[in-house]
């Protein structure tokens, strides 16, 4: 939520509800843009200071300490910040991780997912153990067996197109990959559980252009085939995540973010608001039958809210409302259609609120 | 060249000669922090806005634009805005180029070279036509034979580290590779010549964690194995840079940087400057016996100047001096010690004056 002016000086407020890159806290915003004229009061901008000084070390020390902290991470688990995007993990983690005979099984519970299993066969064998694809990606596929010997499992915690979330995992020894990406932060796991997370910093996290990897490290140096450099895991825990030029300034938000979050209270606190945002939507979502929530209730993501009407016209009308009222983001993936309100970590419930009331308005004024 | 105000609120001045990250211009500075605010006056963060609107479509049409007039790049050259550094391309490049059985030649000139070589031969078979070892990197190789059916030729246009630049090519049908980190935009040449170019941001493009590349689409589609979606060419120039969410700010401050260089003349203008700065250096390091350039006259480069003392007492203490005069970035890189001094297309006349003034009033009190 921002306050903007217009030409008559007359303030409006952006609700942004963008799936990602999303909102981030003002506070980030402000140091953000503070860094880049006068970084520390060095005198440099964030964007030109070395990236193997004192001055960047500092903020890498941080984001990883704060993450540790934020996840209550053991010492098996290692914290990277790599280049890319979680695309770039959909094939940085076979080609780690698996073998050309050997197997990985695959939950195929959303787009991001499908991707993800597709990277793999470029390096091994896959299964897909389970898929909601069926009912387009609408629910979390649960009672699922896992082939014996797969090297790992990988799902997807949250899937940010279809908004359904995983509320459990399997029972089971296989080791666990997740794509957490756009729910990451947002709700108390035990992340130690998992063998492999990875998340695109974007949405919870911070900037784009960097990815969170936490990895336990007897997980690696497991495959025979020759890893490049920049892509083998091994080689950046040992260079502290400073094999090459890391992405500077998008390390240094996520540092901000993670500085902020920890500021609120850490991960349970966030939870908490998350869970108000959450019930506020869904709940103004169940009581006004002009929306229809497109999602199996007990699979309902708490991050991206999806969401349609029966009538296309009402849908157009509906959506040139929120837009006149300040509400950016909010239309439907082309796959899915409707309306998707991704309600991460730094969206102030009043955003929320002000979505609510246009809907209850709206559905009055249909009614 | 920044001003800044200490404690007592008298303003000192900060000389950036960092190898890169490295100066950029200050209007870009000043850009991108108002961005990070009010991007386009949306009301929104660039940090928070989609990839996918016409928001940020703009700032990626317009960096590829003015790349494209600035470098006079021909139709058959691809301009791409990709993930990593040139550290990523060191492997994107043999895996897209290479197959197992064939043989890309590398000339060896320095540090960067050399592990671009050592991640070729993950893919396929890399022959050392010529290095510069032998003396510690301090001189380009000219006479040299290019293996019959290469699958391209890999050269280091500027050597960041040892300070050499290539002021010219081999006279040869092998697709030409170069990396240009640490020199691209600096000088006017024929940028069609090459097959591919890369170069990481951090220098004479804008800000860490993007890589420009630039690719002739003939040249792809002729290796046998399977490719990963984000490590294929050929995927990210049909999504047009946009194959997954794009490290967002970095590509924006390409683009400020773009047009930056566009207004000050496109390369014409900035290589005079370029020219200016670097002869006014060279000039002072052979007028000083104090100080002693390290590398071959005829090989010198205009981007990164590298030069010692032979008193390792009076090294610490004009790096001393230095630093007392706001002087970041000088040291040099430590294979080759002594200092270094980047003068990159950002840096202003003024910065190398105060450089070379230091230097003087030094050489003249020691004599």
């Amino acid at each position: 939520m921002h306050l903007i002016f217009n030409k008559l000086n007359i303030h409006s407020v952006v609700h942004n509800f963008n799936s990602g890159p999303s909102i981030l806290p003002k506070e980030v915003f402000e140091q953000a843009s503070q860094s880049i004229l006068n970084f520390n009061n060095s005198g440099l901008s964030i964007l030109e200071i070395g990236h193997r000084t004192p001055l960047f070390q500092a903020v890498v020390d941080e984001a990883i300490a704060t993450a540790r902290e934020l996840m209550q991470l053991d010492a098996e688990h290692e914290i990277l910040f790599l280049h890319g995007g979680a695309s770039t993990q959909f094939f940085q983690i076979p080609m780690n991780l698996l073998n050309e005979n050997e197997t990985a099984a695959y939950l195929d519970c959303g787009i991001w997912g499908t991707k993800a299993a597709k990277e793999a066969k470029v390096f091994g064998n896959v299964e897909i153990v389970a898929s909601s694809k069926d009912k387009n990606y609408t629910y979390i596929p649960k009672d699922y067996v896992l082939p014996a010997g797969a090297k790992y499992f990988h799902c997807t915690s949250n899937n940010t197109v279809e908004g359904t979330q995983m509320h459990a995992l399997p029972d089971t020894d296989i080791p666990l990959v997740a794509d957490m990406s756009s729910d990451i932060l947002s709700r108390v796991i035990d992340f130690n559980r998992y063998d492999l997370i990875y998340a695109g910093a974007q949405k919870n996290i911070g900037a784009a252009g960097v990815n969170l990897v936490i990895v336990k490290k007897d997980l690696l140096g497991k495959v025979s085939r020759k890893l490049p450099s920049m892509m083998d895991y091994r080689q950046h825990i040992e260079a502290g995540s400073l094999l090459n030029t890391p992405p500077v300034f998008a390390v240094y938000v996520c540092m901000l973010t993670l500085r902020w979050l920890k500021q609120q209270g850490g991960i349970p606190a966030i939870e908490k608001l998350n869970d108000e945002k959450a019930a506020l939507l869904y709940d103004t979502l169940d009581s006004l039958p002009v929306f229809r929530p497109t999602v199996a209730k007990e699979d309902r993501s708490k991050m991206n809210v999806v969401f349609v009407m029966d009538n296309p016209d009402l849908e157009k009308e509906f959506l040139s409302l929120c837009k006149d009222n300040g509400m950016v983001g909010i239309k439907g993936y082309r796959t899915v259609g409707g309306f998707r309100a991704s309600l991460y970590n730094a969206l102030p419930l009043a955003s929320v609120r002000a979505l609510t009331g246009l809907m209850k308005d709206f559905a009055n004024k249909k009614a």
